[in-house]
Formats: structure tokens, sequence, C-alpha cells
């Protein structure tokens, strides 16, 4: 499976690209960051982030799209910008018809590390351990976005092994009902 | 000048298309709310969102588009689905190479009735005013997105004739120095 992370924001918008499966090694296809300039208007700013995520959505051609769930409870200054930009980047993996998935920060510390309230170096540093690289991706939105994109991996592996399990009991149930019935 | 006015929102995004230009009557072509079921995913409501536009955009041509600025200050439940939405309704106009503007709720409230801490109500009883209606057109967001492409033409208006105002200036500023030089 390919994930597609991104890390919402106008000024750097962090991407990552990773290919695993729960239990086998993950591998780091790409990472980086699309940036717009501050001093553009909002119209062409919103663009840009549009035509940054539909190269990598082109070039990577991902299964699935992780995004940072973004709160009105994060930094004030900057969350109007990060939530403009997180419709963006929803918006053009939807209309693909892509998965989108929407992780929260501590959802994505706690798979990754652990604990829901690591710090940023906690996690740079399970990222790069994770993905046998010698440092975290650069710039650290970089390595959100691919620590999201892990997340994403491992979380809907564990979301389809429940599946799994409850089909399985499903059957036992509808095999034991039709014993019975006999 | 036509004008759509949109006031964004997931639930309700409010759009109206106005035709004016200062000094002359307005004139209002359709108003309406694009609607996205409250119970669908994010990504489903912000194609719906897109979908909506693009058909206001198609059926009715404008040559500008006025979206109301979202503030993170507002109500901080709705805030994130207003912010992602007119993310959504920006670009769908700014693809098109439309020029997209930003009104705050008061700067569009200060135009329609003189006072920027007008209610609801006025600014809805000088909308159907303005546009020689029965009452303001329904339901209150679309009222809104009328309002929001009024002040647009007014201000765009008032823009205009400040930027010429200020040509004529420079013009007699440039013949009395031609003059002097004599």
């Amino acid at each position: 499976m390919r994930v597609l992370g991104i890390d919402p924001g106008l000024t750097r918008c962090g991407v990552g690209v990773v290919d695993g499966t729960v239990g086998r090694p993950l591998g780091l296809v790409a990472a980086g960051a699309i940036r717009t300039p501050a001093d553009d208007e909002l119209p062409a700013r919103l663009l840009g982030v549009e035509n940054g995520v539909q190269q990598w959505l082109d070039e990577h051609r991902p299964d699935a799209v992780a995004v940072e769930r973004v709160f009105a409870q994060n930094n004030l200054s900057t969350v109007m910008g990060t939530a403009q930009a997180s419709a963006i980047a929803i918006a053009c993996a939807a209309r693909r018809g892509l998965p989108v998935a929407l992780h929260t920060p501590s959802e994505v510390k706690a798979a990754i590390t652990g604990s829901g309230r690591a710090d940023k170096a906690q996690v740079g540093t399970m990222v790069a351990r994770l993905l046998n690289l010698d440092g975290p991706p650069r710039p650290a939105d970089a390595a959100d976005a691919v620590a999201l994109a892990i997340c994403h991996i491992w979380r809907g592996g564990a979301q389809q092994r429940v599946a799994r399990a409850q089909q399985e009991f499903a059957r036992k149930v509808e095999l034991a009902r039709q014993a019975r019935g006999r």
C-alpha cells in the first residue's frame, strides 16, 4: 500500500510518500514541502497548494491519502491557512476517487512513538528509525507528513484486521446458528 | 459588472449573483444555497461545495467573485468548515482566472446599511430595498451572499473612482511640473 501523507499549510505544506503494509518493513518513496510565497494573495496561494498536491499525486500514484486533522484550538494565527490548505488537499484526492483519511496529531504521535504526547524530535527520530534513514526527512513538515503516512498504513492495517476478525466472528455465529437449526 | 457573492459554509453555502455598476440600479440575477449533508464525510462535502460553485460559475458567468473573509475569532465550532468551504470556493474562481475579493462581514454591513454593526434583519431589509424585492432572498445565507455581491460592486466602484482620481491628480501634477519646466 502506498500512502501520501499531507501536513497542510500555506507557507509550507509537508508531503511524504511511504510504501508499506503492517508487519513488513516500510519504505520511504519521497518527502518534501510545497511552498507558497507569504506575500502572494490567498487565491494564488491556494492554487499553488492545489498544483503542488496534483503533482505529487501524478508522480507517485498513492493508493490512499492521509491528511492531518486540523482543530480550531490550534494556533489561531495560522489555523485558517492550515484549514484552507487542508481543504484543497482533501479535494484534490477526493476528486480522483482516492480514499482520504484524517488523523489527529496525537493519533500520529501515538502510532509512531507509543505516546500521544511525544515531541517533534521524538517523532522525527522514530520516523528515521522506522524508515532506516540517517536522520528525519527535512524540512520538519516533510517528517510530519511521512509520520502521517506511516500512521495511516498501521492504523489502516489495524482497522482491516478488526474488520476481518468481525467477519470471521459473524461467520462462526452463522455456522453455529445453522448447526442448531439442523 | 456581474458579481457572484459567496457566503461560505459546509451545511449551507450562500450564493447570490447581482448585476450592477456604481450609480445605477442593481439587478438580482439569482440567489440560493449549496447544501451538503451533515452526516457525509468531509471529502464528499468539500466536493459537493466544489461542484455547486462550479455550477453557479458555469450558469451565471460572473466577472468577479466576492467571498466572505473568515476569521478564527468567529464561532469555533463551525469556523473550520467555513474556512474549508471558503478555500474551495476561492480556488474554483481563481482556477478560471476570475478576480476574487474577500470582504469582512462588517465591510459588507457598512456598505449595505451604513453601519458595520447592523444586524442580519437590517441587512436583509436593505438588500430587498436595493434590489426592489418584496423581501430578502431566502435562506438567510443567500441574502448574505447577495449583500456580499452588492458590497463588491460598490467597493470596487469606489476603489475605481479613487484610482481614477489619483491618476487625474498625478496627471495635473505632471502638467504643472512641465509648465514650470518651460
